[in-house]
């Protein structure tokens, strides 16, 4: 259930009410948003306990959640959720590009990199520093030094950097040095590593797993949710099917679909979801229209030398044109993406 | 193999081409395109055998097709295939919208849906008389009646019909009330029904089976090509995978792949990709983004009475303001479409 | 819903509440089984109109099907259905194994097939004489030449003789020449061919769709069984998945879940299901240890020279040894199966 | 690529190709089996390099490993993995039985299923302390007191334990109070987990992912193998796909295609796989038909008061009656299984 206080409900009113939900012996979960606050109530009491609850000073109105998760639902909290970053923000107006090389593999290369997306309209700088691989004996990145490479990136271009946390011991580490912590499809349902960038305090790039549903998905930005971190933004990076032309399947239909079940911003990843170079503008461009709040793509200054994702990195010209073209489209979509001229 | 003809040659010449394929105990495909001519060569003989046909008069090169489908691959013809229609066109410049009900149901049904989405700026009127349904019990459309009805629809707003043929018996009555003849997804390899509208003097409209990779579908245009109709239009209508969030999955990736592969128009149908009435515009506003040539969407004047579909069926205002939005967009996206002010 | 008659129920009484069935406007579907009778009742009346019938002469009761097939439905039936062969049943205690060629290629070599799985204890010749293939330039198979060879096979052997029809306008043909019609999993919801072979007087072993649900399965066994032909045969041929080790992925759980919700056969194919000829044989046995009535698997007398899928075919050798695998396992899974010393 | 040492070849042999291998830049990983060594070479030095290690004393041969997977691949040992266990062991001519509750709830339940279990033959206990759910509100397992039950459980019965483990910090306190260590579905690709296990001596039951190859499986077990350690379990339990009949399809055709591809043992769960009671048994007996070395199975004294999975778990009854049934076939299909009389 979650308890939705008025919007001119004071302090006092909503301790009152996170007060009684714990004297009942539930869990009070608060959000406060720009239109208010609003309480989830998590635990398992016994049912009908909460009806007075309506009663208490500054309470608005209380709403059964018909979902599994209660935070991440769009009942939860009436307005989007708006991440903010070094110079603009997600979740809002603006349609938000998040460009880099898949692996950070060496100075010369992200900051190559790094420039070649600010100076496209890029906000934000991704790059592996540890890397998942499904072999042991794969290229695992430059891990700590790579994170160090891509601070330095940052200072220059004033980018904000996303980069992945595989295990929750580095995450105290990649805070340091990153501005939004990934989380990998394989890591999705990794419940231990949810509930430590739950109490982290940055913002969350959740990727859903290539086999999970939304739900799925949407529970586990519970996880994090549940655990303070209010700051998640969802990714649809394409899922498994029984199609092999293309790397894997982009569920664009996931797109609408989240953003009416949930507050939280949507990412979508063209680059794993095609995974081949010149599909990936046009499923950029689908991502945009349907609705996305931004999109994360590949760019590599010489992608047929990548250490990895070469096929599907973009180079900087194709990275340019693809700005070109997105900012073209986005006032006739309603969004907002200003390129350099 | 492929056997490019000069752009100047003549009829004598690619005769000749046609005869020497034919004494090797080849079948030659010819397709005659703006640009010149190309032939086909199928068929089982030894290999080698063909390399003197590039010495032939008239023949401007031979091409090896790595494909298993040859008159379909993009290599076959250099310029993308264009299906005229009563007004515009399928394949060029112009985004294609088809729109109407799921089943044809009732004269004021038909003739109610008909003005809706041609006064909207449809192009094509969709409606099944005959219907496949999965359970026996089901309506299965009303027949010859339906297709009358569709006639009579065409005859009032000057909209082309399309419409599913779903047995070989069918296909000359339905070619002679429809202007499109629809294969729908069962029976996408119903090889019997492939060879039938393959004979016919009607453009085809052939939706991916929804347990159907790009290639699968791309030789079932083959075999409709390979009888004779190269006036085929591939439609991506969802995928059947794990998520049940949505119908299907809708695989906006295939959009690009497709257009890199063949020269046959691309068409997207969102309303059966999701399922949900309103998700169906941000995936329509998708497929546009991407590059299809066109959409297929369903439009009930009442979609709650609706026999069929009805929870993803537009209603004539959501359907204007979706025909708004992708007027709003096509020139940024370098296609046109007009809509009546 | 379904009407039970009484187990001494008389023509009269049974006729009474066919004809009660029909008045009403619905269409009643009997069928006669070993412990009596159950009627069908098929149509789109009032809810609540049938109550009255439970108080009917030789009814023993009324029974609500929840599921949308009714005719497949383990309640319509309390026994299993068991469907006679020249030598032996399917459906009874015996597992019964039907193998043979993919296509029929010669004479020479569906006869050498067939003697080789009737010496080693099979009851079913298959071979496709119509072969659906996903390329029109794929090898189609002999045609009715091909169903005469197996005919001639059928004599010499005394083998019941399965292969595939489709079209509707073949299945004439295709009754005169075989036993067993078979439908394939490309087909299985196309369906002018379920009713085409629901109104012809032989068996049907009608393979599930490569991407078709169980419900799928039934529902399309329910439309040959409304036309008026209740000797259906399931049959799990693996479904198509996001694996690519085999060549589909043998849904064996689907055996026990077809077996309690129906009262059809089921039958398993190991050879397409794996589709590597050194798997078939443990998936075979597979098929028996899960309750499957029988198993239909590709043999043939030189697999390496095979027109088609020569790669997953076993050799006569090969199917000697599985052969004498399942007659070892049969009685300690409670089944019949004997091999010729 | 495989160093395979003559089977009589001496330690000082053995050393001198590590060294070499060493010297080239290269990671030995040796196996030690029964029947010899073999000396796996990890690393990208120059192709060509190890070609003289041929002629190295005591060599026997060298070996190209065409897959990704190197020490998993069963060109790298000759024999099976045996892992023994304090009565049996898996991997060899026994087909052992896992079995017990979901979840460890309270101690009345963890001691009555592990009565009733080893009772009924099975050799290792199975039951959640620490348990991976996809919703944060739902329970979570008993964490440190559930395992001390399980220990207790072991001491009473002296069945192994077998529990899961979800991080990296979680190990050596599971390895404390368990037996085998499980890598659960949602953790396959958790790589930190994986090298946290490898480091571990303690056996591995690795899980599939619900959406993951075979390829990817191996290669899972890879990681752990190349930690060092070698006692690796692979466990089959359904892999997600469009059906929902089942609660997962449990693909029996991996069991071939694994003890194909691989030295390791497999395990089947039949339970995760179907997702129904009624359909267990089947899968259970079709996976001993199939080849694999074991299952793992869920039994629980009370089923429908069950805090989790109640819906598959066997009760003690249908689990003894499973037993028999699989001690009745396993001679036929040469394996063994006692049960107590």
């Amino acid at each position: 259930m979650i308890v939705v206080m008025a919007p001119d409900a004071g302090i006092a009113e909503i301790g009152g009410v996170i007060r009684e939900i714990e004297r009942l012996g539930y869990t009070p979960r608060p959000s406060h948003g720009r239109s208010g606050t609003v309480i989830g109530v998590v635990g398992a009491g016994a049912a009908g306990d909460l009806a007075h609850l309506a009663e208490f000073p500054g309470v608005a109105r209380l709403e059964e959640v018909a979902h599994p998760y209660k935070l991440v639902a769009r009942e939860a909290r009436p307005e989007p959720t708006v991440i903010p970053l070094r110079h603009g923000e997600v979740g809002g107006r603006e349609f938000v590009v998040m460009a880099g090389p898949c692996s950070v593999e060496s100075r010369e290369q992200v900051l190559a990199a790094a420039r070649a997306v600010a100076g496209a309209g890029a906000r934000v700088l991704r790059g592996g520093a540890f890397k998942p691989r499904t072999s042991p004996y794969s290229f695992q990145g430059l891990g700590e030094e790579g994170l160090r490479l891509l601070a330095e990136a940052r200072r220059e271009t004033s980018l904000d950097v996303v980069t992945e946390v595989m295990a929750p011991e580095q995450v105290a580490l990649v805070a340091e040095h990153a501005d939004i912590l990934q989380v990998g499809a394989r890591n999705m349902q990794n419940y231990a590593l949810l509930e430590a960038v739950g109490r982290a305090r940055r913002p969350v790039l959740l990727k859903r797993g290539m086999m999970s549903t939304l739900e799925e998905l949407l529970l586990a930005a519970e996880y994090i949710m549940a655990n303070g971190n209010h700051q998640v933004m969802l990714c649809e990076r394409g899922i498994r099917t029984f199609e092999t032309a293309t790397r894997n399947t982009c569920d664009i239909g996931a797109v609408p679909a989240l953003k009416s079940l949930t507050h939280l911003p949507v990412i979508v990843d063209p680059s794993h979801a095609v995974g081949v170079r010149a599909w990936v503008p046009a499923v950029a461009r689908a991502a945009l229209a349907a609705g996305a709040d931004g999109i994360i793509v590949e760019v590599h200054p010489d992608p047929d030398r990548a250490l990895s994702d070469g096929a599907q990195s973009l180079t900087p010209d194709g990275f340019r044109e693809l700005m070109a073209s997105l900012a073209a489209m986005a006032p006739a979509v309603g969004r907002e993406l200003s390129i350099p001229v």
